[in-house]
C-alpha cells in the first residue's frame, strides 16, 4: 500500500543528537510534517551489543510505523551501522522507505572524492571502532582511501554547548592535526552531533578543495529525491515538528532548542518494548 | 553472622570511576584482597530513573555477596545517592556492613569546614542536580554553605586520557572560576573519576586553607576504621585486586591500567540479571 503524502517523515535516533538531522529536512523539505523520536531513557547505544541495538531499533520503527510515517529516516551513527538492513527488511513488508545517515553520507563522500580518492571519516569510538563507513565507502568505490579518527569529546562538548570557543578549537586541532597536509578530498561527519562543529572545522582544515560532508544535510537531499521520486511531496502546509522521547522530556527539550536554534513545543515521553 | 576475616573487600562502579576508590583501598589497605564490579554494559547510571538504579545496584550486591565480601563500598555517585539506604538494608540480613562515596565525602568535608562553613562539590549533571550531597552534609552540619557546580565535560575527559594537559587545564578554570574568590573550606570531588584532575584543581585554587576532598581517600579510610572495629583486618598476604564487568572486558582493561597506574590480571565478564 502507497503511503499517503500527507503523513509525516519519521526521523529517529538514540538521543538528541539526530536533531541536526531533523533540522537539516525541515530547511530542505520546510512543507514536511515530521516526527522526531530520542531514546534518551537508553542511550548511549554505541557501548551497547548489535543485538541489543537491532532490537531497539525496531522497537523504535514500530513506532513511528504505527504512527503513520511514510519513510524513516535512521538519523543514528551506531544504528545506521547495526540495524539499517533489518530495519530496511521489516519497513519493506510496510512498503515504508528506509534512508540511513551512513550509507547517505558515504553516497554524498564518494561523489566529491574523485580526484585523489582520499576520504576522512570522524565519528565517535563506537562508529569508528566499528568500520562501518570504510565497508560502505569501499562498497561503493574499493579504490578510495579512507582515513578515519574518534573524537571522542566531540558529543560532550557539544553537549556543554561549546562548538566554537577556544576550547572546542584546541580540542579540534588535536583531533584533527593528521588531517592537516593530507589533501583529503572529502571529510565525513560521521556523527549527528558534529555538524555543529563545522565552522570551527572548516577554519582548521582550510577551504583547498576539502569538502566537508554532513550527513544530515545528505540524507536530507536523499529524502527530497525520494519522495519526488515516489510522488510522496507533502506540499499542503508549512510542516511541524513533534518530538517523543523515553525519558527525560525537559532535558531534551532544552538541548533541542540549543540544536535547533528554535522553541519546540511540547516534547512527549512514551514507553517502548 | 560474622564475615570471615580473609574474605575480599567488595566494591562496585556503573563503570570505570570507581577504579580510584579501589586504588585508594589498595594504598591504605594493602593487604586487603578486592572484587570490583563496574557495570559496563549499563552506563551510564546517571540518565537513568532511581527505581532503576536501584534494581541495578541491589543485583550487584548480590553477586558481590555470592562471592563472600566482608563490606560493601558503593563507588559510584549516582549508586549512593539513589540506593545507599536499599544496598545497605540488603546486606544488613546478612551481616555485611555498607559504605558509600557520598557519605563518606561529606563526613570528610564536614570535619575540615569548621571556620567559614563554606564547602564546594563538583559532580556530573545528575549528582549535581540530585542534591545529594547538599542533602547529607545539611543533615551532618545544618550551618554549611554550600555552593556545587556540574562538570559535565570531566569525565570524557578523564577518559580520554588527558587530566593535566592545557585543554584540561582551561576547561577546568572555567569550571572553577566562582569557586576562586569564594575561600572554600573544602572542595568535595564528587564524581568517581575527578581525583585524577586532583593536581590541576590544586594549581588552579591554590594552597590558601582549603582541603580538597577525594571521597575515594575518605572511604578508604572509612572502610579500614570500620574494619579495625569489627576485628575484619586482612594481614594475612599481599592483597590482590579481581575485576568484573558486564560487557567489553578489554576496554575496561585498558582504562583500568591507566587509572590504577599499573598493569591488572584478567577482566571477567559476566552477566547479571
Amino acid at each position: 500500500m502507497k503511503p499517503n503524502k500527507k503523513a509525516p517523515i519519521g526521523i529517529f535516533d538514540s538521543g538528541i543528537g539526530g536533531l541536526t538531522v531533523a533540522k537539516a529536512v525541515m530547511e530542505t523539505l520546510p512543507d514536511e510534517d515530521i516526527i522526531y523520536f530520542g531514546d534518551t531513557a537508553r542511550v548511549p547505544y554505541g557501548i551497547k551489543s548489535v543485538e541489543t541495538v537491532r532490537e531497539y531499533a525496531l522497537q523504535i520503527t514500530r513506532f513511528l510505523i504505527e504512527r503513520k510515517v511514510k519513510v524513516v529516516l535512521i538519523a543514528c551513527n551506531t544504528v545506521s551501522a547495526a540495524a539499517e538492513f533489518e530495519v530496511t527488511e521489516y519497513c519493506r513488508n510496510k512498503g515504508i522507505p528506509v534512508l540511513g545517515v551512513v550509507k547517505a553520507g558515504s553516497i554524498a563522500a564518494e561523489k566529491v572524492s574523485h580526484d585523489k580518492k582520499k576520504v576522512g571519516v570522524i565519528g565517535t569510538l563506537a562508529t569508528i571502532g566499528s568500520g562501518t563507513y570504510e565497508k560502505a565507502l569501499h562498497e561503493l568505490n574499493p579504490d578510495l582511501k579512507i582515513y578515519s579518527k574518534a573524537c571522542p569529546l566531540l558529543v560532550p562538548l557539544a553537549e556543554e554547548g561549546w562548538t566554537e570557543n577556544d576550547i572546542a578549537r584546541q580540542i579540534l586541532e588535536f583531533y584533527l592535526s593528521d588531517f592537516k597536509n593530507m589533501k583529503l578530498d572529502s571529510l565525513i561527519l560521521g556523527c549527528t552531533h558534529y555538524p555543529l562543529f563545522k565552522k570551527s572545522i572548516r577554519e582548521i582544515l582550510g577551504n583547498h578543495g576539502l569538502q566537508i560532508v554532513d550527513s544530515a544535510i545528505s540524507i536530507a537531499e536523499m529524502t527530497k529525491k525520494l519522495l519526488l521520486e515516489k510522488d510522496l511531496l507533502n506540499d499542503q502546509h508549512p510542516g511541524k515538528l513533534e518530538c517523543f522521547v523515553s525519558d527525560k522530556p525537559q532535558r531534551f527539550q532544552q538541548l533541542a532548542e540549543q540544536f535547533l536554534g528554535k522553541r519546540i513545543n511540547r516534547v512527549e515521553i512514551v514507553s517502548l518494548t
